[in-house]
């Protein structure tokens, strides 16, 4: 999923910057588009056979905050002494990119002390418990 | 984690909102406890034996851009048609909490497009390619 983030579509190329076997890839890369994260588009280079390549999805590409969640949380408690290998940065300004939990009225929420968790539409009560 | 998130401290009310068997259970909070995040610590009701409360520690506090995005995915792309069991909202002004992609310039990034990865300090030169 992250190399597809990165931009990597084909095979070939998911191949050579993941260390896995091509059977593994290639069971992941199923799995993604049974999921409807990835889809396939076939492509041809000049002499070769039609392949395919993997573009994320509305549904894939809407997952950017869980994996900048994801590498944000993992620079800092399972990080390198060296530092990150990667660095996702704002391509307008190139400023650094981070996951922040933002409320509706633009206020940034600092920890799980300020989120309430209250029932939404879909609730259902919950069985045994006296109204 | 979801339930810790929310607060959930002692293994019988984990049991009680959570569909898992008390081993499942079990072997889920120890593997938390293991990577360090969740802690447990003793408490005594009054004519009980001594347990263990589950609490977060800052390492598992640092996970709530990740659970918020994926709650947010979820409902959006899982999400049961009556609408979201759960709202998470910010305590201090009740307005829903959301996982944004920001620069640090204050920047909204929108989606992938506009991320770049660029090598970070902890980067290796790729094997076999040329400088």
């Amino acid at each position: 999923m992250r190399e597809a983030f990165y931009g990597t579509r084909r095979f070939e190329d998911f191949l050579s910057h993941i260390d896995v076997s091509t059977g593994v890839l290639a069971a992941r890369l199923r799995e993604l588009v049974e999921e409807g994260i990835l889809e396939k588009r076939p492509y041809q280079e000049p002499g070769a056979r039609v392949r395919d390549e993997y573009h994320l999805t509305d549904k894939g590409r809407s997952m950017l905050p869980v994996l900048v969640a994801l590498i944000d949380w993992a620079d800092r408690w399972l990080g390198e002494p060296a530092g990150p290998t990667v660095i996702l940065r704002h391509r307008d300004c190139g400023a650094p990119v981070t996951a922040a939990v933002v409320c509706a009225e633009g206020h940034r929420v600092a920890g799980p002390r300020d989120v309430l968790a209250t029932p939404g539409p879909g609730a259902q009560p919950t069985p045994g418990r006296p109204d």
